[in-house]
């Protein structure tokens, strides 16, 4: 485990801050063209220095699969590739798949039957390393299947279709990442409203979280926040279901269901949404989509800084190279005290 | 024009309890079987004593779609089922359209093209008849496009799909007899979410009406307010952005739009909502379905023997008859004080 080094930074960091981010990912996302979203992921993950770890068991394309991404992140400029491929949770107990998620600087879980991956890797050794790797810094990213098993309850699978009814959907347990919420992709190309509401109007104390093909909600931790942004061509829709009244727990067969009150976020690219309070960051409140971006390097840039500064084991030329690639004393989220960016 | 006469009634009626009951239905209802929104449509029309006008405008297939209807109405029970059919807004100034509209106690505007339907009869002295015959207590029904234009605002046409982008869908003018709204139709089938999400971004003082097939909203007033009710195999999806946060009116192209803070009301066969206050009717203080039926029916056949008694020309049997189908004395939304209906 590579936790940076307490004190390796001249601020007081408080734990939550060396958090990884989240890339949760609607599936479907470009790779042909400005691969917006899997670019974000590698430099995320620290470009030319990044570690990522593949894992396709989701998709019962294991290879080919493998073949793709790996080519993907070498061309974006990661460093290395290493595919993670358990098949049953016997593997997932396997220390050298573990020992490679240990070391990656960003995880990437395919698309494919959530059902199989989460069956496979939640609670064994592997999943606690995906967790745990989140916890020292590491990105946890996911397309489809690998979104859905980020949230704490999980989509299992179930039918399309705007209006919720009852047993439209089933609930797994995820990887809980994201706590107290569930997230559905294809959200808006398979017309998957009405299983999300069912979800949330049978358990109001979940979020729910749609994310769209080609789409990615990017979660931060901030101070005591989670701080979700919207990345990629389509939206994330939230349901906020709180307030909600509902007959999810007496409605009948595949009856329509009641779903009165649910507060709707509809959040496109550059959408700033604050999982913590369940309201949207006003605009000029809100980091840019550029900034964002930057501001996703310069943590992972500073945080592997004050790693090598620990360690003792970089040229000076190496940091300086860094320092350039932050572009500028705006590390919004690090340690600097002087939090969030004007307006340019 | 049938107004009932002031004081025939025994207690004194605020003119709005006169307007006859609103039927919003979202297409394809169930014509063969149990026919629940018809067999509906045509007691709430007085049943066997119901002159129905049909206007087939919207279809471009009037004479099939004139004798499915004719037949399936006077199977239902229908005294009279009298085709009104313009087909240019010259046709809709004709005086013999607009009094067979004049004369009739149930309206019923078929499926097709709403813009065409709009184009013809809106703002002409046959568009002004329907919402008078509203006024004075017929019932006004339609399907798919004959639902969309009872709205002040109505879909003119657009694309399906989930999330909400610019541009997706254009506005025109409907008849206004639901004011401050929006209704759409074939809502989950066609998966309409995100294009009445764009039109209430783009105009946050609208409320969007969904409406599922074999669905169907009923609008009554009731003193002064409009309550709704669910009828049918699906439900009817209410989207209230009062509060919201958009970017509507900056987002370019077709980009997904934010929308932050809709409420969103998700409402099966049963549910009623005050459309005036936007609020949920609690199940504890809700009229059940079958009593809504029964409240519908009792309430024109007070009104019909308000009439009858005023214009002294019914037999006393044809009363009896009458007094009979009211099963008991439960006009919970009529004359009498005693309002609302005990559980069963």
């Amino acid at each position: 485990m590579q936790l940076p080094e307490p004190g390796a930074t001249s601020s007081e960091e408080p734990p939550a801050q060396a958090r990884g981010p989240l890339m949760i990912i609607g599936g479907a996302e470009d790779k042909l063209r400005r691969r917006t979203i899997l670019n974000r992921f590698v430099a995320a993950s620290g470009g030319t220095e990044a570690r990522i770890a593949l894992l396709p068991t989701a998709s019962s394309l294991g290879d080919e699969v493998v073949e793709v991404y790996d080519a993907l992140f070498r061309k974006l400029g990661a460093a290395e590739v290493m595919p993670v491929r358990p098949e049953s949770r016997e593997d997932a107990h396997d220390p050298d798949l573990v020992g490679i998620i240990e070391k990656a600087t960003g995880i990437f879980m395919t698309g494919g039957n959530q059902l199989k991956l989460s069956a496979i890797i939640c609670g064994t050794p592997l999943g606690d390393a995906i967790v745990a790797a989140r916890e020292r810094g590491a990105v946890v990213a996911g397309t489809s299947a690998g979104a859905s098993i980020q949230s704490s309850h999980m989509v299992a699978f179930g039918t399309g279709g705007a209006t919720a009814k009852q047993r439209m959907t089933q609930v797994a347990a995820g990887l809980g990442l994201v706590q107290s919420a569930v997230i559905d992709q294809h959200f808006d190309q398979r017309n998957r409203y009405g299983r999300l509401l069912m979800i949330v109007s049978q358990s109001p104390q979940l979020l729910g979280i749609g994310v769209d093909e080609d789409t990615c909600a990017v979660v931060t931790s901030q101070g005591d926040h989670e701080m979700l942004t919207v990345l990629g061509r389509g939206a994330v829709t939230i349901f906020d279901p709180a307030r909600m009244a509902t007959n999810a727990y007496e409605a009948k067969r595949s009856s329509p269901l009641l779903a009165s009150g649910v507060v709707l976020h509809m959040l496109p690219a550059g959408a700033q949404f604050d999982l913590t309070t369940r309201t949207l960051v006003k605009p000029e409140e809100q980091v840019s989509d550029e900034d964002a971006a930057e501001v996703l390097e310069a943590q992972r840039d500073l945080r592997h800084l004050a790693r090598d500064i620990a360690a003792a084991d970089k040229s000076p030329s190496a940091l300086r190279r860094r320092l350039a690639r932050t572009r500028g004393p705006r590390p919004a989220h690090g340690p600097d005290p002087q939090d969030g960016a004007a307006p340019e």
